[in-house]
């Protein structure tokens, strides 16, 4: 491709509205437009980079033997309302009306669609398992989009639905595609984790999330220091404390004077935070109920959510917080109170603790056990860097910021039981289908390569997702001997099927380097009078910075080389 | 691929709800499935050959040097207010809010988004001329979806939007876009002609339609026998008729008692239908005129509507035909009216005519131009087979029916005009950019190709199109020798690059036989042990019917030629 026909509207100023990296870079280096919030033009570089994801997801998908169809954007209510969530989806699903008053929404994901084709054309055991997948345009009508393509409303989507005759058979599905995902983004080149996440409105029994590691992540992910376990923050388990040795004193009421945080009580007690247990109030499904954290400990509302089976979960407010404890709000403790108390599985183990008193100014020193009432003990708090690991021995916790690209999930027989999607199995018997449903951010996963790679001067593309492999800049349009060999060198590189852009723009060397610096492209070959002369060029490479000086024969072969490695996976 | 793992829901029963050949065939090859009305999933066999489509039309888009990128679906009201479109598009444009109430549309076209992109970005003439396109899921709301994929709400379109300096250079962009569109139809495999078409309401100076020759095509197609023209029936253009040579005669009323049709008069009056006028009342833009043809020829409205300029024109009713001629309905005629009388270009040479006396079983013989006023003759009627042919001597026009599949237009500055796209030429003066506007709806091309080729048996696919070049069918997936030839025969092709479909299903030779007629794979290897046992297999040709029983080797590589010269072009 030549520059100089090419539209590649490159920016010099960071746009003011857009806050992050990716964002800003892919603004700037021409790759997205804005049309309306959270919905973009993908300019051709834009399109180039999405389209090699698009390929390498395709690629692997039928490895592991998913076949692809394409379902529409514009789906019925009908199929909505079997399943429930016509209701259930919030206002992110957008619904319309046709011009015959017919109820329709634009697919925000297609378990429904999908479903309504395996009942209608699958009737036998012997027709399973399959797992069918397309890459889409999607539309989630997001209360705040922001990020580019990062939290968009419209998205590029790989989604794949596996269907089999039982739970066990599921199993090995979820992890071909488990598998799957992992080969696909090593092969985009991008450095990320498989963490275990919560299922949350997809429902299901269990799921993993697929995270692209970058400081701007919106997602915190906690990894094992020396296993292979990783869940995000919402998910991680903790492990219990060691029992505390120590001989149970007294309980005894000591008054804070206007003390309400556990900082404050600690540092008036001459206590560390964590010889303390706070009381949270939170309403479960209209239920008030209090849970207990060690003092330096966060409450997981998630975990204490899906702890108590609630399909609702809040923070109570000020007047239900006073009439479950009995006293003001700041002070509330387990002691003597009424309402169902859950404990942190960290707290099982304390000894001498302090606690609220439920009244003014007041909290007990020397609480223990024997002084209240717990429910349960359950791993309802929020696993934090340098916690022991869950899993093994030794090993603690480290906190990394993600984003996430790929979700995959075991659905289970939640949408085949309410679509009714069955099958005979071998003896006649009609049986539930089980299922299982993966996600893959297209446009998210260029976005979050970007995080990820970048300097002060622009993107710096792993060679398989880059629009392009490589970019000749010819210094100088000018002069002859500078032009016949970059036309020869490019077309030569795209005779070896290297993907590769000739900036043939009549613009000063520099303008040309900030431009081939901020687009990303990973190899550039600069072709100048004086090297020329001397029969060399050079060869920059864009993620190191390195430049070689090389007669063009050996420029021309090196790239095809690196480019050939990149992609052999 | 092997048929036991993929996803083919053949069916053998024609569906009740499906009215043309291409619609059932796509229904039983199991290519499509309805998901609601003019709303399709594309299963996996549909979906190739749509993407084999988008494949050859976005290589030939990029040989003329026009840019992939990609709008979105969801494009927002402020642009189509802009354009105007807001209020003029009817209720196709699918029209709904948002979660914050703002107003946006499913994009059944991207004129409005396209020309924003280019105002934002292109400021020098030197940036043009440009051609940006995409390959994009489009959503019109038909009142009458029908035809399977011929006639959806949801389609895949190929759109290309031109921007050009002035009018003659728009001309070569447009020239372009019509010389690869050619190339585009022809590579597909199908019999097509590019004719003059009317612009419509997309607007603009001229347009042609590529139409898929097939009987059961929806338009009417005139071309000459003689030389290249070709229109649609709604532009077909018609010469005049030499002027009839004799003495003029008194004109005299006849009585035609209950004769009110041009058949029932001429046979009354023992003349021919051609030695009448008839007299139609219109009413354009609110303003009744008659129009006059040639009794055996129709009037066509389009044609009169462009010629009156009119923005509206239909047919007017009883009451305001009765008060435009004094007469009853059945008897207009051109004498003595007031109204404004537009006559067809047939009727300036005709002497001695019969024409309708504006009373009830009256009309008047020896009618001739001296008898009423014609404010303008003009070309206002439909042409038909064995009319001359307007642009060369001695062509006759012949009658085709034809399926649209490609429109091509020269927009003028239509739009640009209207969402001030402007460029600076080289005196630095501020210029409105020139568009074009070219559409391949994807999706009917395959539909129109199976219209186009198939017969009893099911789909016959053109090679460059067909989901699968080969299909190998196994007779006998129980017998080792034929498994193991199949899989060899099966991989050697593959690994060729032939893209092969292996029939390992466990069913009898006449049910492998049905589905690969039915789904219309252009080549079968068929294994079966009598051969074998000599080292041959049958080759079968899917169009001509032709068998050719050849050793194992010449069979792969007859295949593999066959293919090769296919593809080549």
């Amino acid at each position: 491709m030549r520059y100089s026909q090419y539209f590649i509207p490159t920016v010099k100023e960071t746009p003011a509205d857009a806050e992050v990296i990716s964002h800003q870079l892919m603004l700037r280096a021409g790759m997205i437009r804005k049309v309306a919030a959270g919905v973009y033009n993908y300019l051709p570089l834009g399109l180039r980079s999405i389209r090699k994801v698009e390929q390498i997801v395709r690629e692997e998908m039928n490895r592991a033997g998913a076949i692809e169809l394409l379902m529409p954007m514009v789906t019925p209510a009908e199929l909505w309302q079997e399943s429930g969530r016509w209701e259930f989806y919030g206002k992110e699903l957008l619904r319309f009306k046709d011009r015959k008053d017919g109820e329709f929404c634009l697919g925000p994901t297609h378990e429904e669609v999908i479903t309504d084709i395996v009942r209608r054309e699958i009737r036998s055991y012997r027709q399973l398992p399959i797992n069918l997948y397309q890459i889409q345009t999607k539309f989630r009508d997001e209360i705040r989009p922001r990020f580019g393509l990062m939290r968009g409303r419209e998205f590029i989507m790989k989604d794949a639905y596996s269907f089999d005759v039982d739970s066990s058979a599921a199993d090995l599905s979820y992890d071909k595609m488990y598998q799957a995902y992992r080969r696909i983004f090593e092969r985009c080149g991008l450095n990320f984790r498989a963490v275990e996440a919560d299922t949350g409105s997809i429902g299901g029994s269990s799921s993993h999330e697929f995270m692209v590691l970058a400081d701007s992540g919106e997602d915190a992910i906690l990894s094992c220091s020396g296993c292979d376990y990783a869940a995000n923050v919402e998910k991680a388990e903790s492990r219990p404390f060691p029992e505390a040795k120590g001989e149970l004193l007294p309980k005894e009421a000591v008054e804070t004077p206007d003390r309400k945080t556990i900082e404050e009580v600690a540092a008036f007690l001459g206590i560390k935070p964590e010889q303390t247990v706070k009381a949270l109030i939170v309403v479960a499904d209209g239920e008030p109920v209090m849970a207990l954290v060690r003092g330096d400990h966060d409450l997981n509302e998630l975990k204490l959510k899906n702890f108590l089976g609630a399909a609702e979960l809040e923070m109570a407010d000020d007047e239900v917080y006073v009439k479950a404890c009995g006293g003001p709000v700041g002070f509330a403790g387990p002691c003597g109170v009424t309402v169902r108390v859950i404990a942190d599985q960290a707290i099982q183990g304390m000894c001498n603790f302090v606690v609220g008193g439920n009244a003014k100014d007041q909290h007990f020193r020397n609480a223990n056990h024997r002084d209240f009432t717990v429910k349960a003990f359950a791993d309802i708090r929020t696993v934090v860097a340098g916690d022991a690991c869950p899993r093994c021995s030794g090993g603690k916790m480290e906190v990394w910021r993600g984003i996430e690209v790929g979700h995959v999930f075991k659905l289970g027989t939640k949408y085949s039981e309410k679509l009714k999607a069955t099958y005979l199995d071998a003896d006649g018997k009609e049986q539930v289908i089980f299922m299982g449903c993966y996600g893959i951010g297209v446009g998210r996963s260029v976005a979050a390569c970007i995080e990820q790679n970048h300097d002060a001067n622009g993107i710096i593309f792993p060679l398989p997702i880059a629009p392009f492999h490589c970019i000749v800049s010819a210094l100088s349009v000018k002069e002859e001997p500078v032009v016949k060999a970059s036309e020869d060198i490019y077309n030569r590189l795209a005779a070896a099927g290297v993907e590769v852009l000739l900036d043939d723009r009549d613009e000063r060397p520099g303008f040309k380097f900030k431009d081939a610096d901020l687009i990303g492209i990973p190899l550039r070959i600069v072709v100048g009078a004086k090297n020329l002369a001397e029969g060399k060029v050079e060869l920059k490479h864009r993620k190191s910075g390195e430049v070689e000086l090389l007669p063009i024969d050996e420029a021309v072969a090196k790239v095809q080389q690196l480019v050939a490695e990149a992609l052999a996976q």
